[in-house]
């Protein structure tokens, strides 16, 4: 569900991380289209399998008691999409600060049709002792950006 | 939001919790009406709720290291809802087990007609060794059945 | 995202639709592990997904007015499920009644180990006048029967 | 659910929307704290709750057809919220374009704790053939403008 291809531009040349949605019954509400909220569900999503795609799996985040609390999240709604499309988030890394990270996403229609597009800041952190313990901050490594970065 | 009355009958003569909703924009789905999960949501709250009221805050639950982990969860359908309706779970204690119990829920409208029933069969555990770790079925105290019955 | 093959033997002979799904972030509970209304969702995606497979897509359910309102859902929670996990949701129609039919779920890992089953029990109607209008049971004619039968 | 008081000051002197939220269980994720599309799920609802609030609810909305789409939304976590929690939604129109409006949220937690403060941008629109059909913007009319200004 994950692949990567070239960004054409940006302060930080980010790999792509691409990850496939359907829009499902459940997902959009009494108007017959995709309920807001649920792109931001997606954005999370996505910023996860970004992470999985590059060596961070869900798997490794909890074994290293790794977090990445949002600091916040916006997004544009471009145009309404109903039940049964299917759509591609696509999500880069638009910048990173000393903890913090910014990802953008593009939630393309399989037509190629821009329905959404986000960002989420966030912050790389790490539990003081174990889920439900408070997060703290941690400087984002070289090494971390480089898994990142277009080659 | 939470009040008691007496139960008629029954094999345990349960307490009734009481929750009150509104059907929201985002828990209906294209049909104009409520998404069937949403009622599984709803129970899962109402029993969250239903311990609150007899003592067991969710901040009680944390600090104990309690958990309530399901089994097995029910509903039946009887009539569709429509967003702004308000609504009320009533929920009781179909049953204790040595380690397990069922909650029984009916979700009822405003003017008193039944919109769905349901349970849920729940284990009373307690984590290993905090969130995140797995959880062992304790065995429920008369202490604990004696806050749910009806004086 | 969807294949079939044999089920081995039953009342009705049904194909199985498969749904792969990851458990998210977003799916799971402050236990670290999947919050359960997240399987009633899953099943719903499902079955959605099991009539595409058999080229009842939601965009001709839309098309032909066509829905397919629960009477009930159950599942039962065989073990827990974390982050990251791949699944699979295997459906098969349990049962055709004159307007309504069974479908049974079972929601599998990676692994091969059973995670839950449910069965959800639905009317095949029709909206009376566009969504959000009440919706009339229809009888399921033995063309759509034949879709779901093993050849 | 609902009360209003005035507004200190603003472009727009709105009156205030109060919706109670209790953190919910199947609100939190596996950091024990709130999952961040939970806050745009709770802003949806306060706006629908602050039109309810001004005469303006779903059963009337559905009524007369009308619809809310949103333009975008945006939100900044201030700081995490565990279950159990009391909050309060606090929502003002910030500001009333011509088939436009934003609506910020204020997430309060009970001890008066700032949780998260969003926006939304919507448009008043009016379905141009029953739910599930194109929504088509409207001009807001000074009389429902009135209706949010302080007096």
């Amino acid at each position: 569900m994950l692949r990567f291809m070239k960004h054409p531009s940006g302060a930080f040349q980010s790999i792509v991380g691409r990850l496939a949605r359907q829009v499902e019954w459940g997902d959009c509400d009494p108007a017959g289209i995709i309920f807001y909220p649920t792109y931001f569900r997606w954005m999370d999503a996505a910023t996860w399998a970004f992470l999985e795609g590059v060596g961070y799996s869900a798997k490794r985040m909890r074994a290293e008691q790794l977090a990445m609390p949002l600091v916040s999240a916006q997004c544009e709604f471009l145009a309404p999409a109903e039940q049964g499309e299917r759509c591609e988030v696509r999500s880069r890394i638009a910048r990173f600060g000393g903890k913090s990270f910014v990802v953008s996403h593009e939630i393309v229609r399989g037509d190629g049709a821009a329905l959404a597009q986000g960002t989420e800041t966030r912050v790389w952190g790490r539990f003081s002792g174990g889920p439900g313990t408070p997060i703290k901050g941690q400087a984002i490594s070289d090494e971390i950006k480089a898994l990142f970065r277009v080659r």
